[in-house]
C-alpha cells in the first residue's frame, strides 16, 4: 500500500487487516464477527443520521455522519467479499453510459 | 491514479459540472433542483435497498446499490457545499486516532 | 367485521381481501405479488419520508407519511402471516412490564 | 373494545402521561426530552431492524421490531402534537377513495 492510494482504499485495507484482530480491542473485528445483518443495520442507522443532519442543515454533522456511513459501507463490502475497485468500476461504467446519454440528448444543430 | 483522480472525486466534479444543466436532460441537475430533502430521501431509499441486498446475500445487487448510494451521497455533499476532501480528511483523522487507540490498548510487555 | 373495529384492523382485513385481486387494478395485490423484499423496501422508503417531514416540522406531511408507513407495515405483516392482534398483544405485554418497572423504580417511602 | 380503547390509543395516552415524568426513571420522558431529531432517528433505526427481520423471514423478530417501530412512531406523533385519530381519519379517507377508485376501475358491463 503506497501513500498514493485513496483514503477509502486504505481504509478498506485497514478493515481487512483488523478482521482477525481481538474483538475486545477492535470495533471493526467485533462488528465483522457479529455478521451481515448487524453490519447492514449499522449502515442503515448511520444513513438515517446523515439524512437528518442534511435536512437540519448541520454541515459539520453531515461531514461526521458521512464518514460513519462510509466506514460501515466499507465493512459491509468486506463482509460480502466485495473489493472497492468493483464499485469504482461500476460507477465508471455508469459515467460512460451517462456521458453517451447526455451526448445523445443534446439538441441536433 | 493520484488521489485527485479517484473515481469518487471525478464523479463529484461531474456532479458539480451538471449543476447548471437542463433538468430535462440531466438527472443530476433535476435532483439538485428538487432540493436537500429530496436528495436526502433518495440517499435513504438507496441505503434501504443496499441493506436488503446485503441481507439477501445478493452480491451483484449490493455492488449496484452501493454505486447508487454513493452517487446520491455525493449529490448530497454537493448540495451542502461539502468537498469530498473534507470527508477523506475526517476519515484520515479517525484512522490516526484509531491507530493510537489500538497501540494504547495493547497489553503492556 | 363491525363498525366498532379499529381502523388498523379494518385496513388489515381489506389488505387480506385484496390479496387475490387483479394486480392491474389493486396496488395492494400488486405489492403483495412483488414479495417480501419489495414490501420491506417500501416500508423503509415511507419511514425515511416520515423522518424527513418530522425534522422539517411539516405536520401535515408527517400525518400523510405516517399513514403511508402504517399501510406498508400492515402489508408486510400480511406478507409474513402476522395478525395485528399479535402486535397489540406484544405492546400490551410491554406496557405491563413497563408499568411494573416504573413501580419498582419509584423511590421507597 | 371500542375505538378509543384500542391498544395504540391507550399506548399514546400512556406516552402523554409520561411526558412530564423524571427522565431518569422513564425512557419515554427521556426520549421526548431529547427532541424531534432524536425521536425520528430512533424510528428510522427500528424500521431498519424491522426491514432486516422481514427479509430474513424471522417472524418473531418482525413482531418484536414492529412493536418497537410503533412505539417510536407514537412518540414522534406526541412530539409533533398529532393525535392518533388524525392518522386513523387519514387512513379512513384513503380507504374511501380507494374503494371509489376500485369501483371506477371495474370493467363496464
Amino acid at each position: 500500500m503506497t501513500q498514493r492510494d485513496h483514503m477509502l482504499d486504505r481504509l478498506y485495507a485497514a478493515i481487512l487487516d483488523r478482521r482477525g484482530a481481538d474483538p475486545a480491542s477492535s470495533y471493526t473485528a467485533k462488528l465483522l464477527a457479529r455478521g451481515t445483518a448487524k453490519i447492514a443495520q449499522k449502515l442503515g442507522e448511520e444513513t438515517v443520521e446523515a439524512v437528518i443532519e442534511a435536512v437540519r442543515r448541520d454541515r459539520a454533522g453531515l461531514v461526521s455522519e458521512s464518514a460513519d456511513l462510509l466506514y460501515h459501507l466499507l465493512v459491509l463490502w468486506a463482509d460480502a467479499g466485495i473489493a472497492p475497485g468493483e464499485i469504482w468500476a461500476e460507477l465508471q461504467r455508469r459515467e460512460g453510459i451517462s456521458g453517451i446519454a447526455e451526448k445523445k440528448s443534446r439538441p441536433k444543430p
